[in-house]
């Protein structure tokens, strides 16, 4: 072994508003021994979602928050250094919610988010933690199961050159949507969205009035609205939605970092109006049945169908400031961290 | 005829915040002549809903807007006074949305809210316009087809002494929910949702703690929230859903008077944590199916399993103010308006 100790990253404090690198310390401990029916994982990549930030609030949610002193959870890919577990072997690419840090030994049992699991044949890092990995899936069974996208839908994505909202509206597009267009802040994201991954039109919230142009798009209405926004974009898309339109709520990246919870939609009235259903959904519930979206994510992705992109930052110490990096819009596409090659 | 001219309540202006009587004139004019295929009919009552408010507004809505210097629009039950349409006979009950007038010659025709109708024979004017009326259909739809309510719910109703929510807590109550409890203002109100329509609880909004008093009732959460009222009631009742339940959005009417639109609810993001499904309707998708819930109710209130309430004023010079009444919260079930005998 060349490293002697394991490097951590652990939640310090409680963030106030927005996240502060000072709200981790880096902490170095001895690397445990590996016991019978464990395995030992030096981390390679480390992946960061918007929901990261709503663990680290002590509010009742889907999962307890990350405790203070423990080290930050997070899904990464990693290799088996060595392995006393029958599933695993020496050598070999696993992915898992392995957290913040350099080293980890392992049972590999399932928590609430998933177990550790073999990075498949001819599947790259990057990818198994972008297309493949929490944000993809969450696109794939939000537009399919809780939007039920179908042929000739008219499908509004915001955040959509994010790592969910990207593959969101791809799958929307495979899916025979008649329009997809995406919101996204600047002009090279857009470009990507109409360029890369074939949408029909990217509108850039940063310079264009949000509700003149999706009446522009849509002249008839919005029929399916998958929102990571929330706030002032989910206000305006409320008064172009379609009579009896579906709305699936992801996420509110927004208001992850307020200080306190901003106003809701005040359009939210449009909901009766227009007899709208809008429905939430957490990738916890669907990772059961995973198998089939990682199956048809890779074979678009090996067909040329479904673009990704990632930002891959580099350096364990950076864990902190590249999270940082999802709330000030810098990432197109999977923001991740390489920490050893 | 004794009668010679014709009394019209007419918007003269859009209201600008809360609704005044200043908003609407009265008028007198000749009863028309009753042509070919026409009835003649005599209002005796006026039904007042807090949906009215909205038709006072020029947005972009599920009807247009009540035109100034038109008949405000309402439904009422009346009397042919004469008929040389072939529907309809001399001494008749008949209901429709005839409006804020004393008498109104007609064709029948539907309109989108539908057309003129019989009063069936041992229906009073009361028990028509009430639970038998738009709310109490409203409630019945909201309830069954939209909020899908079953054996073992556990439910909250809001506005739930009102023409809606009284009737829709005892569908739910009539369903086999496991629990129904209304919010309401005042201990009038909360007295006859416990004693008169068999709910399990009731809460006092204007002076108990509704969030504390939510957690009390629904140790297990919220399964199925009817919402007549939006606003605080819908925001606390966000933070006591249970995982993957439902609610039925009917209307808000905390912010149907205000001048500009209130923020929205800032615990929406609860949607997406406790995975809801969150639905708006619109009575007149259902009207086409009405008779089913009106041999429903019907059944129900002969069999004395549900109980309704009306509250009658009397006088046609009182129809604005009688509208104002709804929003002061004066009303116990159903407000009506008599205006002849």
């Amino acid at each position: 072994m060349t490293e002697m100790t394991n490097g951590q990253w652990r939640l310090r404090s409680r963030p106030v508003g927005m996240v502060k690198e000072s709200d981790f310390e880096l902490v170095r401990e001895p690397i445990p021994e590996v016991g019978d029916g464990q395995v030992h994982v030096r981390n390679l990549y480390f992946a960061f979602e918007p929901a990261m930030r709503g663990w680290l609030d002590d509010v009742p949610s889907y999962i307890p928050p990350v405790g203070i002193g423990e080290v930050m959870r997070a899904s990464t890919v990693g290799e088996v250094v060595s392995s006393r577990h029958p599933g695993f072997t020496e050598g070999q690419l696993v992915s898992g919610m392995l957290g913040w840090q350099e080293h980890v030994v392992t049972d590999g049992a399932p928590g609430p988010m998933g177990g550790l699991n073999p990075v498949p044949d001819g599947v790259s890092p990057e990818l198994m933690l972008s297309a493949l990995g929490a944000t993809g899936l969450t696109a794939y069974y939000g537009m399919t199961d809780v939007g039920g996208v179908k042929e000739g839908d008219h499908v509004l994505v915001s955040g959509a050159a994010g790592a969910t909202g990207s593959v969101a509206a791809q799958i929307a597009r495979l899916h025979g949507a008649a329009k997809v267009v995406g919101i996204a802040g600047g002009p090279r994201k857009c470009a990507w969205l109409t360029e890369e991954a074939g949408l029909d039109a990217a509108i850039d919230y940063k310079s264009e009035n949000l509700l003149d142009r999706l009446s522009e798009e849509f002249p008839d209405g919005i029929s399916l609205f998958f929102d990571n926004v929330g706030g002032p974009v989910l206000d305006d898309a409320l008064l172009r939605m379609a009579w009896f339109s579906r709305v699936v709520l992801c996420g509110g990246i927004s208001a992850y970092n307020e200080e306190e919870l901003p106003p809701g939609p005040r359009n939210y009235m449009q909901i009766v109006i227009r007899r709208l259903t809008v429905k939430g959904f957490i990738l916890i519930d669907y990772l059961a049945q995973a198998q089939k979206a990682i199956g048809d994510i890779s074979g678009w992705v090996a067909e040329g169908k479904l673009a990704h992109a990632e930002d891959v930052q580099v350096g364990f110490e950076k864990a902190p400031q590249t999270l940082l990096r999802l709330f000030e819009g810098k990432n197109l596409g999977k923001q991740l961290l390489k920490i050893a090659d």
